[in-house]
């Protein structure tokens, strides 16, 4: 059976994204794109390497029919998304990819993206993203709100460590690289092809980066008691992938044995062998998400090494994972692409 | 039903794509993997961005069961295949990605490659695997021999050309730019990224390289006369990708008009409206060809621009659409892979 | 003796190109360095690479003081740049990196930059800058017009040829490949290190990229007759660097002769023997030109590949070197900086 | 007065940058070039961006009349460079680029090398070679030997606050992004442009990378007690440049006011403003280092990014630098050179 599905937001990065995946998904139709500033315009004149396919011409939200959408993408900017939603009609399923629905307190919502929340009901229903921690609400929910790509590389090397108690809880250390395209299609000088490649430098340092919002959230109710961890994000030259660097106080082989055993079962979710670390090259383009173990010198030291596409398994492949809960398919429908290499 | 595939040099780029694009085929299953130096190891250890997939060790070719595989994929270094394909069962049907088998006239090979040909009697029944102009043969084959990549993307632009006789066939010049993994996992010190990354430069000019004996032949044949073209291939600092910008004189309107004509009905092959010209960034990771024409103030010139990945349509992609041909599937099965962008 | 110089237009890549170089030249001081839109700020804060050097803030146009100032850079954009330099007193010396007196003819400079020129008076005594072939004419001029970066490649690679009569004016191809920093500092999606890396596309193709204005007025010139070529710019991922594959008809082994004559004891034009090729990653950073040529296997045609660094010798180090000429200075003073490999 | 030197291994990346480097000095010649496998061949063959140099040919390091050289530069492979430094005239002055005499402690470079030290002797009168903090046993010895490039890099970030006692010593983390350059000019697969670019992985991570024997020495003997760091290197895309992102415990504050007090009056070492962070690109092809603190939320933790330029700053210039103290020579010639931006 297909469902008709609409992406609101469909000329940035991961409406783009969703686009590439649903393209080879056995179950999903896409009924309609929106793009305010390009309504009107194939998406073939935004998107090039969408040439191939036959998509709906995109148009403003108001111009989309959703009586025929079984389910929404929302992949709009930050901010706008909350009044997008709040439009939008209440029976209909939704994946939201912005960052407006993550953060369950309202306090912290503010604490971190400066201004208070605009749609206070919608965000008491909403479901947080990270699918393999969230299956059963996210099967049931209405809005889903996608994590961070950050939030979701530096979760998945640290949940189970903090479910089961195993590392120092006061001394976690996310050191991150990541990609460009996390920061969407934004005209920025830093972003210019001169200016970011043959280079890297951190931003966002010092404890300010929003991101730390979820990381708060969850692995505070993961560990009931708070948890506060240091996070430094790099931008390095390339186009997708997050390679999260986590120094953690624990055994190692208890650690890396932690996180075999709760990922054990888990499609996309890949653990090396103990001592083997993981390489952004080898996600790329894919919903898969590596991580490795290895201990130090010092004992008592590990280092987990996490890696994903932060447009799939970051994001868009995140989203459609989660589409797919909500809509009674196979979790992995669309998702088996393999990653691009070279 | 499925067909059981074994692929021939395993450890190598052209390999591991096609293992990439067999991981969503809806009908083949990969029986056996060869990599003499490799033979033993699992395909995760080669080729870590393939660890999800459920995959055969790589064995050596001696200990290959064929009994059971119903089409064999060579991607093996070329010189070496043709005793390789000349030792195989007789009945298997093959689809070569070497060179060892493009040039139906031995002398050609022996001026091309410098020493004669060793297997004259495979190369007697060898078809040019050019998908798109050898249906028909490639459909009825035992043996077909893969087009080069840069090849392939300077016939795309001309082929229908020089049939037509739209064009001065003694007036054709290809300047072909070309991503670095067409030269293969060679371990050489231009290769390094150091070493290749922020810059630019020809290789093989001057008439030396080996593919325009590819372009030697198939352009003689299309016209029925000789045709000789100029040939200078660049290295970029890109991994994937070919462009292949070519000069010709004739008049634009209908050398765009002729591409589009004889393209009409391709999946894979597409032509841009008059004046746009394409991008190695729209076409990555895919099976797709995109073709641009544009004219120039002097009145009588036109630019074709190609692009292709060299890896995909360039190579393993196009052993895929033969390999569908030969075994009587649907020609685009498990080809219909989005681009990938950014 | 020092002389005072005076950058406009510091903000910008060519502006901070020529901080780089005068940073170590023997000879020149900054004295003033403007910036519309960030005066008030420290150059450190616009370009941290500079933070070593004491510099003056960012200023004005209007807040300089030109009595003390013995030269101008102008490197500002094209069109703005006539009404700023008719506004600077007449008594001052100018190298302009602009493009708003390049072309002697007025009615061609309408052409190219549609609209007509705002300072014919000035237009009137500007001198072409291409330094090797102008010396006489820099050395005493007071407005001197840097030439395009695109423009000065293909320049160096045909006049000497053109001037000998050795190749067919009528079948020349500038097919040019060139790093992205030529396009500034300017904020557009397709510079986005996210969709400018790991690909390549024409532009400005088809006989519209404003350079051919400039190819029209020198080869015009030395050939005593209108010339006009094909050129095809092409976009690659690097920061820096042209290199421009030209396609002419004539004995190579002539064509080189004639190349390797006319720059003889040229320091900064060095031809390669015959049948070597050059490579953006020899000239990075510096003031140099490598020239190479080879023959073809159809006799009669040659491949000329020239290249050099864009914001030197393609404009900031041709500045310089201009500069240098007019104030009676050493003319490589401050140019002879190697090239930074890798 | 001139100073004749002698570079031995003049084929490799920080041989090349040495030329590159003295290209400019106004006191250096280069009277001898070696490279075992490329003697006889004119450096220009092996390094084409050199060619517009007058340089002696390259030659086995038997063929070198040391009788007329100053100070010999040795930029050959660990391991092998103890032995030819044995036979060099015992009354010459050595600047060394590799690991073989950085370790004081025979035992020390045992565990870290895997060997026995082959000229203990030499070992005893090398003096290691981080110039701020060695200048008067510099100055005054006969063989220095350079540091490691990340080892320099964590150096500059952690000394004076090791020194100060502002830190807590038994909770250093070093995570570093490291160049390619770097790894020299080997042939490895993952030096590959198309395994390395668009990617990021951690290598020899768990405490076993060999700078940390430096780490250890250097630290301890700063601290008067055993100072063990935990360090995880990366690589990156991009050929130059390392930056360290150092997480301490102490007072952020206290941190950058004792790094910036303790080089205030250093030339290259330069420590930006509280909470500006530095990047790769800013002191790209340069011998400066820059240094940034930022705190975080999380009271008493302090973030130290150091960057600088690994051939350069890391290898080549610090060489040069040492040799300027040796022979008297300002301590800055040659080195002043700007970053390369874009």
């Amino acid at each position: 059976m297909t469902h008709s599905v609409a992406i609101l937001g469909a000329s940035g990065y991961t409406g783009a994204e969703l686009v590439r995946l649903i393209a080879t998904h056995p179950s999903l139709r896409i009924a309609a794109l929106s793009a305010d500033r390009k309504a009107g315009q194939p998406m073939a004149a935004v998107f090039p390497f969408l040439r191939h396919l036959d998509l709906p011409t995109l148009v403003t939200i108001p111009e989309i029919d959703f009586g025929t959408v079984d389910l929404i993408f929302c992949a709009l900017p930050h901010g706008t998304t909350q009044e997008v939603i709040a439009a939008l009609p209440r029976d209909k399923r939704i994946v939201d990819l912005s960052a407006d629905f993550r953060l369950r307190d309202l306090a912290a919502y503010q604490t971190w993206y400066g201004k208070p929340h605009a749609a206070p009901d919608l965000q008491a229903e909403a479901v947080y993203g990270l699918t393999e921690f969230y299956r059963t609400e996210i099967a049931a929910a209405r809005l889903v709100a996608g994590t961070g790509c950050n939030a979701a590389t530096g979760q998945y090397a640290l949940r189970p460590l903090i479910a089961a108690g195993v590392i120092d809880l006061d001394n976690i250390i996310i050191d991150l690289k990541a990609g460009v395209s996390g920061a969407g299609r934004s005209l920025k000088e830093n972003l210019l092809h001169a200016e970011l490649s043959e280079g890297a430098h951190a931003y966002s340092a010092g404890g300010t980066h929003r991101h730390l919002g979820e990381f708060d959230q969850e692995f505070s109710a993961v560990a009931g008691r708070p948890v506060r961890v240091q996070f430094t994000p790099h931008l390095i030259p390339a186009n997708r992938g997050i390679l999260a660097t986590v120094y953690v106080k624990g055994d190692p082989a208890t650690v890396h044995r932690t996180l075999a055993a709760a990922y054990a079962s888990e499609t996309f979710l890949e653990v090396l062998p103990m001592g083997e670390l993981p390489s952004i090259r080898h996600i790329r383009g894919s919903n898969f998400c590596h991580i490795g173990v290895t201990g130090d010198r010092i004992p008592g030291r590990a280092v987990v090494v996490a890696t994903l596409d932060n447009l799939t398994k970051g994001s868009s492949g995140q989203a459609i994972q989660n589409a797919n809960l909500m809509l009674g398919l196979p979790e992995t429908d669309g998702l088996m692409l393999a990653p691009v290499f070279p």
